[in-house]
């Protein structure tokens, strides 16, 4: 099955904007088993859109088209992809109930102009949308006048705002996927996250002990991040559960202290799950990550159950009056030493009464290196019931890069904690 | 003239990274004077990426390529390209020894296998890496058997990892680009950062007044992100400079109050400036913002100069320990109240001794909503030796959109106060 996705927007081609509908979208296929062979993006406007969608249609059995369905002088996709196909418009009046019960439910009136949502290419399914008035729009295109053979084509057509085209994709046009295009055999596709390992050590680690699963038709997939390692399984047919968990069981054998979670988890959303599953509290102490950590965690919905407070003392008056560092300490060994990071995550554990705290200190660069202490140095530490772990680490990176890296280290450090007094 | 990018690279397909490429490599040839008229993202192999090209020979005067110039077995694009132009591929002395001083200087041995980055397609220039060991490369394509007319077209290959991308782009792309293409008249682009106001709001303020020189060619254009809206002005022509310079001067008395900084200006980078050039201090004290605040600040170097601490007081029990928030403030008002906004912006001050405190506390939901504070109700005050400032907003969104847009409002409080200490 061949699929291409087709992003329309004069934005997207200025740089205004990330395309983050490609990632999305192509993600959410994978997952599904399928794979876009190519993804385009063109400008609003008659003739690019018009000659992406033709190209298309002449070589996938699926197109998907993101944005242009607007109300705006500029939203043409509705119009030229029926014109591209020889289609009329037609009203749809269950559309333009949607619409109107969109405005009526925010209390607002309804625009002329947005009318023209409700129309229709003839012989188009419609997808209403939930979270917005643009409803997204199916065309089986059969037969297909773009393909030598006239094999038929799929062509659906989703709303640029991902808050409108993300629930319609799951909602809508999944099940339409699975309906049209049906996986001839079972699939499976697993996902471990990973931190604190390269890709290629990673791959050094299973890839052997793997090998009678991959040389059986498992696809083994490493996909690297700034401090992340996702190691991805996919695996087809009537025994791929059994080859998928034997993959995972393997893989938690060889590298399990690096493996953090599954599918979309991520470092701050188990430590928020695992501390409010066992109703215990966090403090954190950050100086040179700023603030990275807590607003990492914060992010989560929820992480008001587990945090306590997060101090981010850059200063070291600020480390001394909030944390109560010593003086003696920041004088005889410096802001960045193991001595800070253990008092600034005893004295945040003790200020707030936490069972767990975190602190780092170091130098992000790019100035304050010096040689016994070069930019990238940093010291990080885990204070709890059971006394204070420290750990030094060497992050040369850009200030951003060290911030995220520095954060998954000392995360990973109170997971495998947490993970320790689980197996205890 | 026309420009197409192509990134290659199979995880741009699954879904597994974004494509940071395409919003960078087109921003940069916008603000040249230059519009990239179509983008493809094609896996890595073959068949796709030769299509790819050859399409594009056919259709633009530049064609870009990112990845696949790197060692490993997938790095296909050198070979497949040179193929496609039948072209030998040649050993470059130069970009071995570019290569070989790359692992010297790190200290460690050059693998075999990246001998293959100094294969160079005839006539090709190399453009050296600063950052890495694969060379771009431009090829000028002339004749060009793809274009009817053959004309000729420019290719140039750029290596994936941005930071090898993005300073071989900027150093050795964009002089060659002058060079090539020169524009033939003068071009000046000029944005205004603005926030706290709509996209439309702005519009209707400035469009009138500025219709004289829209009138006269000045391109207007507007780009809406989360709490901020680009205005970008446009120009061409011998009156480019006095043209865009006018638009600002319009834009500043129409909308001044909402500008904050220009071109690649954030919120913060403009704070940290402006604090820094005034030897003053800043301290914070975040509720719902979680850290955001802080972390967004420590993300620009310097800002150790001017940001004495952060304090997330995520628990009542930090706000009254840390900040010295009365017991009673938070009994008859609330933690989400302006009295507490108040209290934590000046306990911030005291205890820090900054010269500015900032203070956030609001209910950034889904949960904890009430019929008198909504979820998105958020309090946000600035104390100063001048007194405090308290605000309330109401900011309906999902979590991280909340903290973004909360922050903006805060900032922006501060940005003001210090122009008007400097107006004063």
């Amino acid at each position: 099955m061949t699929i291409e996705l087709i992003n329309t927007g004069s934005e997207l081609l200025l740089g205004f904007v990330l395309n983050t509908h490609q990632q999305w979208i192509c993600r959410q296929l994978t997952d599904l088993g399928h794979t876009v062979s190519r993804q385009v993006a063109v400008p609003d406007g008659g003739h690019d859109i018009q000659q992406a969608v033709r190209e298309a249609l002449g070589r996938a059995d699926l197109v998907i088209t993101t944005g242009g369905l607007g109300p705006t002088c500029d939203d043409l996709t509705r119009d030229l992809i029926a014109q591209l196909l020889k289609r009329r418009l037609l009203h749809d009046e269950a559309a333009l109930q949607n619409i109107a019960r969109f405005f009526a439910g925010r209390g607002r009136p309804m625009p002329e102009r947005t009318k023209v949502e409700a129309l229709v290419p003839e012989g188009a399914m419609v997808l209403m949308n939930a979270n917005g008035t643009a409803p997204g729009l199916a065309i089986e295109v059969n037969p297909n006048p773009f393909r030598p053979d006239g094999r038929p084509s799929l062509l659906v057509m989703l709303p640029g705002p991902p808050r409108e085209l993300r629930p319609m994709f799951s909602q809508q046009v999944v099940p339409l996927l699975a309906r049209h295009f049906p996986l001839n055999e079972a699939f499976v596709c697993r996902t471990l996250k990973t931190t604190g390992i390269g890709e290629s050590y990673m791959e050094e680690r299973i890839s052997a002990p793997l090998r009678h699963l991959t040389d059986a038709g498992m696809d083994l997939g490493f996909c690297a991040r700034v401090g992340e390692v996702d190691v991805r399984f996919v695996a087809r047919g009537p025994r791929a559960a059994a080859t998928v968990a034997e993959a995972e069981a393997i893989t938690r054998s060889k590298a399990g202290e690096h493996i953090f979670g599954e599918q979309d988890d991520s470092l701050e959303s188990v430590l928020v799950r695992e501390l409010t599953a066992r109703g215990q509290k966090l403090a954190l102490a950050e100086s040179c990550t700023g603030g990275h950590i807590a607003n990492r965690i914060t992010n989560i919905p929820g992480a008001s159950a587990i945090l306590l407070a997060g101090f981010v003392t850059y200063a070291n008056e600020a480390k001394m009056v909030t944390l109560g560092v010593r003086e003696e300490t920041l004088k005889s060994h410096g802001a960045v030493s193991e001595a800070t990071a253990r008092e600034m995550a005893e004295g945040a554990r003790r200020v707030t009464g936490a069972d767990y705290a975190l602190s780092v200190t170091g130098i992000a660069g790019p100035g304050g290196g010096t040689d016994d202490k070069p930019v990238g140095t940093v010291f990080m530490a885990l204070a709890s019931a059971k006394g204070t772990t420290v750990v030094r680490q060497l992050n040369r990176f850009d200030r951003e890069t060290f911030k995220y890296l520095t954060a998954q280290q000392v995360m990973m450090m109170l997971y495998r904690e947490l993970q320790a007094g689980r197996h205890a």
